[in-house]
């Protein structure tokens, strides 16, 4: 292991992710601190043992003494931080992020940052309906998808601590993609997902639906509850992935339309035994 | 109670739901009977004390001493059964259904029917996504929906025996609507919902989604397991309603594809506060 019990690890954004990589890292013996925007953030997460230090200024001393930082942060605020702070990070730091987005944040910053220190992209998929410090919960990287995302400036050396920290976090698999494979792949499994759980619960303003859904409708569109802010930053981010997404949708989306309403019943059992093929090869264990 | 302990309860089709309903109600204390295609169906259902006695032939003994009989089969083989068998049913026979289709079969049922038996249709709004007797398991009702869907030629006694049976299985909230209402509900809530998922799995044949998936995606792709023979008999059978949801929601989904390319990012919001309240109204206890 590059890493050791002996790091210092800087959280930067304490929320329901970066509290949840502080409580299971801090578990497993590591000194986990944190910068957050209010203090009873901070508070909170110390009386509740998620964090051994925390500040919400960009504490000098706690920047400082950090090997390996965690950025949780909307991507906007990402950059702005690196640029306000850079100055005062220690000499070989690993930093690592958790961000949506990949393009157009990775390259940006890297490009910015000091050429003694080391930022390595990273996005666990992993998540929940709620949000803030209070929900965090490790357990929600138990078995969950880390994928790393290097560019050529990266490290062997950082690539491998960062697949350190998502073992260490008990990640389930663990994947290397360019930030455009990245991009292009997030717009389809949770950008589009999320687009369509949106546009299911605008299909309807019955209040009554409560009482006759099953649980497939209820399984669509649990992430219809959303953050409106960090997700709609995250749709512009990625807007020409996520459009060519959504637009490969409807085109599949309505050739299924066209066969029920030509009775082509050969056409949609086709699709529905490849649906059910696919989805066969990833039942979670 | 309008049901006692002493009712015979027969059930015709021995798959998931129809299994469940068996192990449910067998449990209560009931005698129950079972009509399956398959002998192995019925030895697995005896060998594991789902059933009381089972046949494969349409029984007239069996039939007849059915106080309460349940239909769980395609929508096809039901109207043939009652056509074939009907003359085997004990006067005063209530006759109920877990078929997820009401308009093109409850009317043609109740005009085909002896005048001496009564078919109350029902949708329990459960199910997995594997099939059979073996997969049967009365736990999948607890406090899902139920949905009763009776016509003019129902009476307040044959309701209240639906009613009576969802509360014996523990479904939760149990609603009366129309054939028509409950099939344009129907079309919304289950299978556009299967349309979607069913779509999401024919856009990528990424064989390495596996790795990249978070909870999302999975939830969204649940149901696109899915039984080609019934589903697609299910979306013709209710082909206008399915298709007029199914234009509502790419008209939806344009809409919010429309205000991303746009860049218009309080549009966005808008759906996304909406589809947060809404959803906000049904989540499981």
């Amino acid at each position: 292991m590059l890493i050791n019990r002996q790091c210092n690890i800087l959280i930067v954004g304490l929320g329901l992710i970066g509290g949840s990589y502080a409580k299971g890292l801090r578990k497993l013996g590591f000194n986990v601190s944190a910068l957050a925007r209010r203090q009873e953030t901070i508070d909170y997460a110390l009386k509740n043992a998620i964090i051994d230090e925390g500040s919400v200024s960009p504490d000098p001393d706690l920047i400082g003494k950090a090997d390996i930082v965690v950025f949780a942060l909307y991507p906007h605020v990402f950059k702005e931080w690196i640029g306000d702070n850079q100055r005062y990070l220690k000499k070989g730091a690993i930093l690592t992020d958790v961000t949506g987005v990949k393009s157009c944040i990775v390259y940006d910053i890297q490009d910015m940052l000091r050429k003694d220190v080391e930022f390595i992209a990273a996005h666990p998929m992993a998540g929940k309906e709620v949000y803030g410090v209070e929900n965090s919960d490790e357990k929600i990287f138990y078995g969950a998808n880390y994928i790393i995302v290097p560019t050529d400036k990266n490290t062997e050396n950082a690539i491998e601590i960062c697949r350190e920290i998502a073992l260490l976090l008990q990640f389930g698999a663990i994947s290397i993609l360019s930030p455009e494979e990245h991009d292009e792949m997030i717009g389809f499994v949770s950008q589009l997902t999320h687009c369509i759980a949106v546009t299911l619960m605008n299909c309807s303003d019955n209040e009554k639906l409560v009482d006759y859904v099953g649980d497939s409708f209820r399984d669509l569109t649990r992430i219809a509850r959303i953050n409106e802010n960090m997700w709609s930053e995250l749709f512009l981010l990625n807007k020409d992935s996520l459009l060519k997404e959504m637009d490969r949708f409807m085109e599949e989306f309505k050739s299924l339309r066209d066969e029920l309403a030509a009775e082509d019943t050969e056409g949609m059992k086709e699709k529905m035994r490849t649906s059910t093929a696919r989805r066969a090869l990833f039942n979670k264990k």
